[in-house]
């Protein structure tokens, strides 16, 4: 294991801390890591960049993908949406890193298989949590789906604490859970529209099964972090690892949609291209790009801004919607969007500036300052 | 004009420093008593146990309200209860004040026309105030109104700190607008309902009167708070001055609604008591008793703390008719009731509650907290 280095060597060392946690050791070091590269105002400055780049990208995706679509269906297999992704990705982080051997000092890259085995772990969670949603939609419909969907932005922040060990203050808590509350706020159904008694009256396996998908998806996004942070490996190397895996497990879920249709419509790579115009391609590179903005931020920023680039997305979709497919804005919309602002602000600005009480007066009851008044000034 | 003073004299004493303008000398004195008779921690657990009775009574109100009435209808004349309230806190406060001259030191009174004269005041505000409430609703409908009605929530944060010249931390005025929010996100229809394109549909006007309602029923309050802890005269005092010139307001409508109909029913003494049940009595004296409790606050604790009681009382109300009238819950209220009580804490926390931050690990990239790490740890 190897942290916070700025060695020229290439080799790979290895922790020597055996009697400590496995677990243990990595994460509160990769903290210390994070926290000292990140204490730096260029990086701040990056990862605002990053994260503002994230938020457009990510409601593109929406958009874009809504454009793909003819009469309101796929002429393309949206399978291989995924898949071309995962490779543009793999491609694009080969040859940065291929750029970066070429300068010196080389990257760092740890090739021990004992680092390597671990990247294929996001994408079995992310296999699982597939198969989760599809479960929960058998139970549920897709605006209680959805709704239950935000659940994921509390479970980021629980598994956040739990396994990375970050601690959050308790105004960070209720931000938190603001943003959660603003984004379903967001999307509840206005008055007038249909399918009203749907979000209580599923079955527990539905609610249940929604849980563990917020859980899942959680922790996947929280174990690429604690991945991408646990040693400094160079960031294109890691993704290198990362899409590799992605494309096999992209891959072997087209070969099954295959044998599952019993080849009717010929092998993967015959009908991969069918369809495709150029908004599919657009949302082929759309997807990819919004994949390598993540990786950045697991590396240097976190899961929590992550999560708030992502809600923002999903807001700004909701806006631009009323302007592209003229849907109906709603009050809630407008309400949830307060809340969210209001949590961003508070998540993000530095306690000072959230806190900038007067030296005299005092408005809020609660905190006990004494004033000592000068009795005699009225007698 | 007499000031944060214990004095055993009953004989009112003027303010001498005539070259600072009336309205500033006094706020900025107030203010100062204000904070200096609040920083006791007994004080602080009675405002406590006011403002929760406050929202225990405000909330019941509605709900007297609703049983008070027949068949959708009310027996008795509405207009009489309030005048019935303002006898009732007028004899309440009178005994009170009487005790309290038996006792020694006797309660500090300004029988000055210079004070007394700013009394009726309040009552004209909210005289003006109805109009305008009146004539808003010829323009919008009653679910519109009452959404715009949360709007005072922000007005009085902001004419308490013009009028008042109360500063409000940057938490303070999120967790307020984030209260208004709130209480609305509960009021909002829930799908299936009817009247659902009536919110944006009302005429400009109607908008218009709707924040010139708000502002003064803002306005009222912060006047009562400014009234009250302009001096330190008796509350009981204060309280009979304010409610002799409520009651004879109060029964100044009851006489022109007599005209108004031209005596068609009787003048108002003959039908005051006409269809009171158990239920309408016990609808006075629980506007009576809210009205005596405002009071209190508005010189003990102040107009936010008034706001956020009667806020928690609307979403009491509204939990409470889910199983008292079958009132049917709805997400908004759920998603409502969690941003109002994130918006408490966050008013009322004391900042080292809010940001107990842990002393190594750092979430928020934002405050720039520098690390510094033992580069030769790793090497």
């Amino acid at each position: 294991m190897i942290f916070c280095r700025s060695s020229k060597a290439s080799s790979p060392e290895y922790s020597t801390s055996q009697n400590m946690p496995f677990w243990l050791s990595k994460t509160i070091l990769a903290e210390t890591c994070a926290t000292y590269s990140r204490s730096g105002s260029k990086e701040k400055m990056q990862w605002y960049v990053v994260a503002s780049l994230l938020t457009i990208l990510t409601s593109s995706q929406g958009i874009l993908t809504t454009l793909s679509q003819s009469n309101g269906g796929y002429k393309y297999d949206y399978a291989t949406v995924p898949f071309l992704a995962e490779v543009f990705k793999l491609i694009v982080s080969a040859v940065l890193l291929w750029r970066e051997c070429q300068r010196s000092p080389p990257p760092k890259m740890t090739t021990e298989w004992k680092s390597v085995r671990l990247y294929p772990i996001p994408s079995i969670i992310y296999l699982i949590h597939n198969n989760v949603q599809f479960a929960t939609l058998t139970y549920v419909d897709t605006s209680t789906y959805q709704i239950m969907g935000n659940l994921k932005i509390v479970t980021t922040g629980i598994l956040f604490r739990l396994f990375l060990k970050r601690k959050l203050s308790n105004l960070q808590w209720i931000a938190i859970v603001l943003l959660a509350v603003g984004t379903t706020t967001s999307q509840v159904k206005g008055c007038g529209e249909s399918s009203c008694d749907s979000l209580f009256s599923s079955p527990i396996q539905g609610y249940m099964l929604g849980i563990l998908s917020a859980c899942l998806s959680a922790l996947a996004g929280v174990y690429t972090e604690f991945l991408m942070k646990k040693n400094n490996d160079s960031l294109y190397w890691q993704n290198v690892q990362l899409y590799t895996f992605g494309a096999i497990f992209n891959l072997a879920r087209l070969v099954l949609d295959d044998f599952r249709s019993g080849f009717e419509k010929g092998p993967w790579w015959q009908r991969i291209f069918n369809g495709y115009s150029i908004t599919t391609w657009m949302v082929v590179l759309n997807l990819g790009s919004t994949g390598l903005l993540v990786s950045w931020l697991m590396k240097y920023a976190d899961n929590i801004v992550k999560v708030y680039s992502t809600s923002m997305a999903m807001l700004l979709t909701m806006v631009l919607s009323v302007f592209l497919f003229n849907f109906k804005p709603t009050v809630q919309l407008f309400l949830g969007i307060t809340v969210c602002m209001m949590s961003l602000h508070m998540y993000f600005a530095s306690p000072s500036t959230l806190l900038d009480l007067p030296l005299t007066a005092k408005a809020a009851p609660e905190s006990a300052i004494e004033v000592s008044v000068d009795r005699r000034m009225d007698s």
